[in-house]
């Protein structure tokens, strides 16, 4: 399988709230950072556990899952208690096809800088 | 070229301000998107002009990038006036191999919520 397509069965796992099938796509040492708040997580048991603990009735929907042999990114749209944010994931395989890095970004709505009015729509 | 291969482009004419070789590798009628702002460009040259008038001593580094024969993904570390920015693009390849979709996203950081300190460590 690519890196794409274990992202998509990751996802599909996660959705489902299938921790088992979601854990074997993972590395042992799989490690997770979340590079805006400096977040950690080393191994599969604590990554496992925090997805399956997260709080609030969530859903998500991949928008896009691209990638080559060993890597691959997503964009997902993700759900909690009637808010949508938007998760952005790269995403490393080990040499046995497994997750072993995942970088996770949850990036915000901002005002847009002025000086460009002239070039921009906005939708 | 695969997708990788053109982003890789992309950015490499974007650092060395050749906005000739970076105008050749969007297509004509190119969309760009701040999903954070909701600004949107449409066509290569207001495109290219967002980029050649981007204010500040700017410079780029891409840190990865992934993707397939028609799509692509790019996370990239951005200096600016000597601050540090996240940035993440998701391409889309028209027929011809040009560029003509790209969903753009500034990540900022942010400080976690409580609760999960008993499976996270800060880096």
């Amino acid at each position: 399988m690519t890196a794409a397509e274990i992202v998509s069965a990751y996802w599909k796992a996660c959705r489902a709230r299938d921790w088992a099938a979601f854990g074997e796509l993972l590395a042992d040492d799989v490690v997770y950072e979340l590079p805006q708040t400096r977040e950690r997580i080393r191994g599969r048991e604590p990554y496992v556990r925090f997805n399956a603990e997260y709080p609030g009735d969530w859903d998500l929907e991949p928008v896009r899952i691209t990638g080559d042999a060993r890597h691959a990114a997503s964009w997902i749209r993700f759900t909690v208690d009637g808010g949508e944010q938007t998760g952005l994931g790269f995403f490393d395989l080990d040499d046995a096809g497994r997750i072993a890095h995942i970088s996770d970004f949850w990036p915000v709505p901002y005002e847009p800088p002025p000086g460009r009015e002239h070039l921009v729509e906005r939708y």
